[in-house]
């Protein structure tokens, strides 16, 4: 059965960087609550979109072309097929949104192992 | 090109209740920002599952068996087929995220026309 879930307590669980935890699911897709501080690594998604929603503090989100400055309240699709390289200069926390399954550096190979809180 | 979007701006932008404005897209889904008061109309989706994010006030998500009562930060999606019916008593500001085309009331024929902000 689908529950509520409050962001911010279910941030509280854990403290490691990059590792996005699931919180419920969506049309397939899994909303997922991340740490984030330095640089994640360059990577694309060519079967997906990528959602942000900076819940706390602030993320680049550089590309070949731009880099897009994100704070609290701010939301960005990154288009499918598009490089890119999310850095956070100080921790932020973050809500995305993928399919479920979706390798979150683009690659099985180096992927995060998907968990749930 | 896909632009970041400030939440809180977006809404700023209007005033009415229950008419969502689609603020960006994402796999086929639109993004959009609603500003709600009182109780909306009891309805489903048959086709897609109903994702809810409060950013401001409280919505309680009245459905045949329970009632969830969503704040700030708090995340609800009922599931596809799921009678339910939104209802908050001071305006409250939410996220929802629908297929593109979804009708807000379950019915093209009584559904909101999509805007976009």
């Amino acid at each position: 059965m689908s529950e509520k879930v409050n962001l911010a307590e279910k941030l509280a669980t854990f403290t490691e960087h990059w590792a996005p935890r699931t919180v419920t699911e969506f049309n397939g897709h899994d909303v997922m609550v991340v740490k984030v501080q330095g640089p994640f690594v360059w990577h694309k998604h060519d079967d997906t979109d990528d959602f942000f929603l900076v819940l706390a503090g602030e993320i680049d989100i550089e590309m070949p072309d731009r880099t897009i400055t994100l704070g609290p309240g701010e939301v960005f699709v990154v288009p499918q097929g598009v490089e890119h390289r999310p850095v956070a200069k100080e921790e932020a926390q973050i809500m995305i949104i993928e399919p479920t399954g979706t390798p979150n550096t683009g690659d099985a190979a180096t992927a995060a192992k998907r968990r749930r809180v």
